[in-house]
């Protein structure tokens, strides 16, 4: 096996290929969420996640109820960015039995159901399993989209404007401290701000929502990897390049705290996942439209181009071709 | 945190309580599957099950074209035990690097497709992630069952025949001889078929669609976890009782081949789990229909009580009182 990203391409092939005679199957494999016809009103979108011990989260870094608030999140940050309405859920969790007899589990769905109640979200169903050594959690989030309107990583033309929710670079700040034995309880401040970034991100919903509703987004998909990453897998899907506006990226304010000497904030900011924004593009003639419904909360910094599959960076005069640095698994 | 099913009730508390003000949700926690009001004339189930390496399964006991098989079939069985025609699915992996850097996955999925596509079952989405050592497979699976009509733990009453599908014991039967050393591949005849048993399960889809459209069934769950445990819980679900009667219950043949010295095989084979047969509950008056239907493949074992959570079995004119000995992660 090579590669997470070709194995994907690789599954979808083969769902291709089997691909049963009658579908109500709209969008499958490789985008935020799968999107299912569900009636002639709404598509249902579905997204699972999976959240491993020491790969994707440490005990030690946090209180158990982050844990349960970060699975939940990052899965509606799937829906969030496919402009859906979140609707229901489920948590199949598999725990060792030493965690299975402190209060993890009880503190854990306090943080996933504080998270869901916000949003409306239903817990549905699940497992619970136990497992060797380490804990392992899949979260499944579904919601409803307008028929034929949910938004997908694909629709990119050049010209397209990018923009981007929020701020970046907060939750690679945050995961950074977490690493040099700084801890959200002791810590106040920008550090601390850091640290919830990464330990108990805010999916952009209402955005994607609007987005979706006002018809404001050509293509979508959420930061988890770093937008170096990410923005290369919505031009693939698009097939498109897209070039960014150095002194446009909106930074995390104080990210500079945590930068080591000779760092470059913008390289730390694109290629540091986790942030969970809403990473979108829009026709140039909606540019007014946008920053007037959404102010500062979404930011231009780039345009569409027709070099396929090229992410460029525009910098003082210069142009620098951009690698995807996000994480991978493998 | 208490045993699994205490935890379970706990959940379903909770989900009560923040259960949103308008919800499409019909049946949540605790039943085989979730059903989801999606249009006029259709539910949707849904079900998820985490099947954990060494726990849930071991390598060294098969080839994983095997685990992808049962993966599938776990879900594709709760599906079948709703009455509810499978229709897509979702499968998110965790892989030790070391498993990646192998054949298993792409071995995974041809078992997996191979029993998709005899059901029509499309793969829509799912993750890939990392995990430190073990293998953590989460599956998925949804299905269709026509408006109101999908079969749940909680219709049985006193009064009602109990039915089950298949013979029982074989995959009980197939663990014990795994855990002795024999093999898939070197074993024929009757332990290989035991062996298949455990390893490959066949969800009984047609039975259940058949029991649905036919409005045959009052409850239904499928054979997880050993009868003795699984009727419990329709029972508890459906606030009766049961008595089986022990020379009805249905025996996989030559299961005296595996049993220990004074063992007694109908214990074995109401305590074995893994059947993934289906167990359902009907009207008196349905039982000349039923025989008629299926024939063979359905065998009538005793009759639902109004002593509420008490199971018995009838046993050469005794009465014996049945604990729950089904398998249990905690």
């Amino acid at each position: 096996m090579t590669g997470e990203f070709d194995f994907i391409d690789n599954l979808l092939n083969k769902t291709t290929k089997n691909k049963p005679r009658f579908s109500a199957v709209k969008i499958g494999i490789g985008d935020d969420c799968a999107v299912i016809s569900q009636n002639s009103k709404t598509d249902l979108v579905i997204t699972a996640d999976m959240l491993v011990e020491d790969i994707d989260f440490r005990l030690d870094w946090r209180r158990a109820e982050f844990v349960g608030h970060k699975a939940l999140a990052v899965s509606l940050s799937d829906v969030a960015a496919t402009g859906a309405k979140p609707l229901w859920a489920m948590i199949s969790i598999g725990i060792p039995e030493k965690i299975w007899k402190t209060d993890f589990v009880e503190k854990f769905y306090a943080g996933w159901f504080d998270l869901a109640k916000k949003f409306n979200v239903e817990l549905v169903g699940g497992d619970v399993s136990r497992t060797p050594d380490k804990i392992v959690i899949d979260s499944i989030v579904a919601g409803e989209a307008k028929k034929n309107c949910a938004i997908l990583r694909n629709g990119a033309q050049a010209g397209d404007l990018i923009f981007v929710t929020g701020k970046l670079g907060g939750a690679a700040a945050g995961l950074r401290l977490l690493e040099s034995g700084f801890r959200f309880d002791s810590e106040k401040g920008s550090r601390k701000n850091f640290i919830r970034k990464q330990l108990a991100p805010n999916p952009q919903i209402e955005i994607g929502l609007k987005l979706s509703e006002k018809k404001l987004a050509t293509a979508m998909l959420d930061l988890s990897d770093g937008i170096s990453s990410d923005l290369s897998h919505l031009c693939r899907a698009s097939k498109v390049g897209a070039r960014l506006i150095a002194e446009k990226i909106p930074l995390e304010k104080n990210l500079l705290q945590v930068l080591k000497q000779n760092e470059d904030v913008i390289s730390f900011a694109l290629n540091g996942g986790e942030d969970f924004e809403l990473l979108f593009t829009a026709r140039p003639k909606d540019k007014n439209k946008l920053e007037k419904l959404f102010g500062e909360k979404t930011t231009f910094i780039g345009q569409i181009t027709d070099d396929v599959g090229k992410i460029e960076l525009a910098r003082e005069s210069k142009i620098i071709l951009l690698e995807p640095q996000g994480f991978r698994h493998f």
